[in-house]
């Protein structure tokens, strides 16, 4: 009640300013006045029914949003959020990525892959009684994680019992609540359509994050179940599904200054962080990390080079890289840009002072704020070496091998009290990410990233170093030595034949004493490696626990000093269900210089070099020539609008949320944030966000002019002009 | 007359596009109506008075364009115009360039440098007569172009008579017209002001072009004469100069929309070249030009990094190369997104069309049109040889020990009978660049950029060689050998003593024989080199009046065919005097994008990082944190204004003209257009070319709260803040 009354107020001081706030579908009555006044034509209300119009059409694909917009089970994604899944479809003669796919008839869609999701989400609620209740007054750290983890756990598996539902147990405020979602998952996902690389990439990295931009973002999908209606796992037998809620598309598109909202599911904000977290970020992990964003693109470009298969097998990384490293560099620049380490710092210390003038309630508060910040610090000591383990223990096939191996061990337990992640509930998408790992994965690619991490590890200081993982490689003793760790690794390649499907599928089902016995050079370094895993783990553990006692009362800390000042708290982004809502609107990101809120087709003429990630169709080119743009041209821009800024809040997750109007029918999808907003994860700066969203003028243009898909059109109820 | 009707006609049709012309002076009564509509305040009359104001303040610096600002001989002009002034005083202890320069007294203004110049127009004069009247009828090309030479030379001679001019003759429309200048020409240059390189330069060579831009470009000169008032050389008995007019500083500065106009000496543009032309400076003389001076800026670069001392040599031949190198990219893009080369095609074809429709007339320009079109073609048989001793002929140790044979030789001769530029009135020039050569030359450097040359010499087909230079370098013969090259250009550095200026000026007072008995290398080389030397003069000689013969007619025919369209024909810029006027305009130079028509002090902070070309200086930092803006702040940009853009029509040379208002008062200084304007050197676009001025309130502003020079800003008519 108190967040939201105090947020109308926010809102109205500031209209012409983008607006903070990933709202909870809870929170949406509440703040009913601000959504009519900024240009909601819906009753605020409907948007908290999840399964009503038309928060019951958006769904999650893990990582990205969708939603549908058929009756038939079309879902409108993001291209970026259906590249892994071209990819998987792509070979040297068949490439969808490259050239686009149409789907002649439904049963010429493709699986979208073994791992691919719809979740529709159903059902939220509060469980935080339920997470907390059960933490015994003297509990250990380790004691309060286990328990907070063996709650969820019994949540998950009461909310799943009928198997029909996917289960999670959200924490908001860093622990002041829990909120238990249950989702339909739909495990039979196929390509209905995607656009030529030229359009649904186009501008490449190049482009990413920066206006104006040109990029033709969007792909569908189709949901497919079980001929009883039921999510089922992909067979010929299935049939499309029919969602309860799908979104209709706008009659007309929107103009500058128009109302527009997402839903969606942000994946991660630190807007509660610390000053010290803000400046480790500044001095240590942002740029450390993009170093190692540098090197790795550097031998996944060169690998490439030289051979289209491997080029194709790391695609998706290489693109997931060059986004990460570019959102990194432009949250430095950001912080640069408005003193985001002073600011939090500052932030800080008035809560601080405050607290002090708070009687005894305030002396606690700022106890237990001193002990979080020592919690906090404390993950210094290790954090060059557990930046290594986190890529060592899941990716490629030292990562393969480490999951096959704690799976065997986690598989002998009773399934209440294995580890999470690797409960009977997860074993499908186990299975599934090591089937696709063939085709993301080449033995001579993934030995030169582990001999990067092996490197790395080798120059730790000795007080983050393993000893099981520098007795095998080579690196203990009187004369630690490179070479033999890098002839170790040459042995670990030879040996191994993780590398193909069946011995993956083979180890996926193995004993521990199966696996112990192995001579796979991999399995024996998981196995040798297992007990330092563990050991990690547990300190994991206990610094989750030491979370778990400190960050509440720190953030309920800062939410009664905000209320203090009249300033509202919502909850982080933590890939939980939000909806945002502002305006189309342009920005002027730097002095002398404004963004305007669209771009045209006009543009993509203007970027078109002919090679590269700016090598647009003929066929998008002639049309643009002959001013084909039919009943897409918008007369204002004498043109097709291909892309539009708006001032939302969202973060990444939200790719590929459908952009509603004020009446909630689909005007857009959002696919990226202006380079100047990136910074807003931590700190949100309301004069320079702006979300980038692929106007569904332009999508409809294309799909009825460009690469023509009448069928699509027709399901989306456009009458084509190319039949 | 019919120039001017037309010309009005054109504007009245493009009121909102940018106005091609750059008018001469003779023009601007003519052009008057359009003047007036497009905000002139002035009698249009008036600007055709060069001896009136504002005209009169208006002053050449022989590249770039300057103005008297004071009754005390103040000129202010560009820093970049300034560099190589500001280059040659600087040392690494006193580094005027780095840190900008106040003059504490008049008697500290250090002077610019014996080859500083400002020339003062006093007249111009149609010379077509003279010029043209004493070619034979069966004149070879070789005789028409010495009897137009002749012509030249006594015009000049005559000009000159009395010791106090300094007079040139300039062809307009390739030969048309002929037009004779008288300048008074002020030969002790000093300087008053120049911010410190952080102000004027910020943004360097990475924001050159560009928009936004946040330069303050400017520096201020005086004129001194000697105590007679008549120019002099360099003395400490020289008087400050008291020009006939100077420009007063506008009490209100300009906002969008305003009238502006430049006054200049706009070097030289190729609207009128043929669409042969454009294709070659597409497929090959731009290309390669931006390939020599990529190789030849890293040799600088290479050579400046450990050597101070060095890299202050070469700081403004490196500056001037990143200009030229942009300047050149830009227009190879310019071209390819306006399709210039077809646009140019069309046009001729177009012209030839016509041409045939026109009778007997026609058939004579068509004939002559072809004649033309074969003798610039004719270029690109040795055009890769005459790049390089177009090189070889003028820089570094070669260029003048080239320059000094010369002279030796042509000083044999009567005066009259000299070449041009080797005549009595060149020589204190031709002194003061040999004088200067040691400030800008290092031995080693040279070497390098000498040995560059060789190779790209040593690398042409045989029809391009000279049999002299193959002889000299070890490249004829049976066993040609790049290595004996590189060991004579060894012995030519080992033996020259034309490195000492003693040596360079012994050599500027020697005759023939006494040159050709030197032991020097370089001399040797030249002696050598010479009769080579004169062949390729010969060939150009020739070819000139070919052109001379032929360009004239060319023109005359399109002349006639754009007035048949109703379209003007302006003279192309020749380095004479032009006017060119518009308002002060923004612009979207691509889809989805606008530069906004001012920058604001906000845009240096944003800007800075502390290091390189973004590097403010603390007390700029330090002014701007505080506001104290004082009277130079613009309500409605709540801030000083930096630069802006107009929509003006300029090139290089008006680099420092000053830019005026409706009542010809000074509201800043030119100094650059946007990346997306230079292609408009060849084929104007309106829709996007803009010209970008330093604000004259941020020139005010820094001289008042930033680097403070208050006698400077009293001289200008304004109380200063600090004194």
């Amino acid at each position: 009640m108190r967040l939201s009354l105090l947020c109308a107020g926010l809102l109205a001081a500031t209209p012409a300013l983008a607006v903070e706030g990933m709202w909870t579908p809870e929170q949406l009555p509440e703040i009913s006045a601000a959504l009519t006044r900024t240009g909601l034509k819906l009753d605020p209300a409907a948007l908290s029914d999840l399964t009503g119009q038309p928060m019951g059409a958006v769904v999650s694909l893990g990582g990205c949003t969708a939603s549908f917009v058929s009756p038939n089970g079309l879902v409108v994604t993001n291209h970026h959020c259906a590249y892994g899944s071209l990819q998987l479809n792509s070979t040297p003669e068949n490439h969808l990525l490259r050239d686009g796919f149409v789907a002649a008839s439904l049963a010429d869609e493709p699986s979208a892959g073994p791992a691919a999701r719809i979740w529709v989400t159903e059902d939220i609620r509060d469980v935080t009684d339920r997470v907390l209740g059960g933490i015994g007054k003297k509990a250990t750290d380790r004691q309060r994680n286990d328990a907070i983890e063996a709650a969820q756990k019994k949540l998950v598996a009461e909310c799943e019992a009928d198997g029909q539902y996917r289960c999670r147990v959200f924490s908001h405020f860093g622990g002041v609540q829990y909120r238990l979602f249950r989702q339909m998952e739909i495990r039979d996902v196929r390509i209905a359509y995607a656009p030529p690389e030229a359009i649904g990439k186009f501008g490449g990295d190049t482009d990413n994050w920066q206006w104006p931009r040109h990029t033709g973002d969007f792909t569908f999908y189709r949901a497919y179940v079980g001929p009883d209606g039921k999510p089922a796992a992909y067979s010929k037998d299935n049939v499309p599904y029919r969602p309860r809620r799908f979104l209709p598309l706008a009659k007309e598109g929107v103009s500058e200054g128009d109302f527009v909202m997402v839903a969606g599911y942000p994946g991660r904000t630190q807007r509660y962080q610390l000053a010290d977290q803000i400046d480790d970020a500044i001095d240590w992990s942002y740029p450390t990390q993009i170093a190692i964003f540098d090197d790795q693109m550097g031998i996944l470009a060169d690998a490439g080079k030289n051979d289209p298969d491997v080029a194709i097998k790391y695609a998706a990384t290489l693109a997931w890289m060059n986004n990460g490293r570019k959102n990194m560099a432009g949250m430095l620049e950001g912080f640069h840009r408005a003193d985001a380490a002073g600011t939090k710092r500052r932030e800080e210390n008035a809560l601080v002072a405050w607290l002090k003038g708070q009687g005894g309630k305030g002396e606690a508060a700022l106890a237990n704020y001193r002990d979080y910040v020592k919690v906090i610090d404390s993950q210094r000591a290790t954090r060059e070496r557990d930046r290594i383990f986190a890529a060592l223990g899941v990716s490629g096939l030292i990562g393969s091998a480490n999951t096959l191996y704690r799976l065997a061990h986690e598989r002998t337990r009773p399934d209440a009290e294995r580890e999470m992640g690797f409960q009977e509930r997860d074993w499908p998408v186990l299975e599934a990410s090591q089937r696709q790992l063939d085709r993301r994965m080449d033995p001579d690619v993934d030995r030169k990233i582990l001999e990067y991490w092996m490197t790395k590890y080798a120059a730790l200081p000795s007080a983050q170093r393993l000893p099981e993982l520098d007795a095998w490689a080579g690196l203990s003793g009187d004369a630690p030595s490179t070479e033999r760790m890098k002839a170790q690794i040459d042995a670990l390649y030879a040996s191994t034949r993780l590398a193909s499907l069946d011995a993956r599928m083979a180890a996926f089902q193995a004993t521990p004493a199966e696996l112990d016995a192995s001579e796979d050079g991999f399995i024996r370094l998981a196995a040798a490696l297992y007990p330092a895993m563990r050991r990690m783990e547990a300190e994991r553990k206990a610094f989750n626990g030491a979370l778990a006692r400190l960050q509440p009362g720190y953030m309920q800390a800062l939410i009664d000093f905000r209320a203090s000042q009249g300033r509202a708290t919502y909850p982080d982004a933590n890939s939980s269900l939000r909806i945002t809502f502002g305006n189309v609107m342009g920005v002027s990101p730097r002095d002398g210089l404004y963004y305007q809120p669209f771009t045209t087709t006009r543009g993509l003429v203007e970027k078109h070099t002919g090679e590269g990630e700016f090598d647009a169709t003929a066929a998008q080119l002639e049309a643009i020539a002959a001013r084909r743009f039919g009943r897409w041209e918008v007369p204002a821009l004498k043109d097709v609008p291909v892309n539009y800024l708006a001032d939302l809040d969202v973060t990444g997750g939200n790719s590929g949320s459908p952009t509603l109007n004020a009446k909630g029918e689909l005007v857009g999808l959002i696919f990226d944030g202006i380079w100047e907003s990136v910074a807003s994860n931590w700190v949100f700066d309301p004069a320079l966000t702006r979300t980038i969203h692929v106007d569904s003028r332009y999508m409809l243009w294309v799909m009825d002019e460009v690469y023509p898909a009448p069928a699509i059109l027709e399901e989306l109820g456009v009458t084509p002009h190319r039949r």
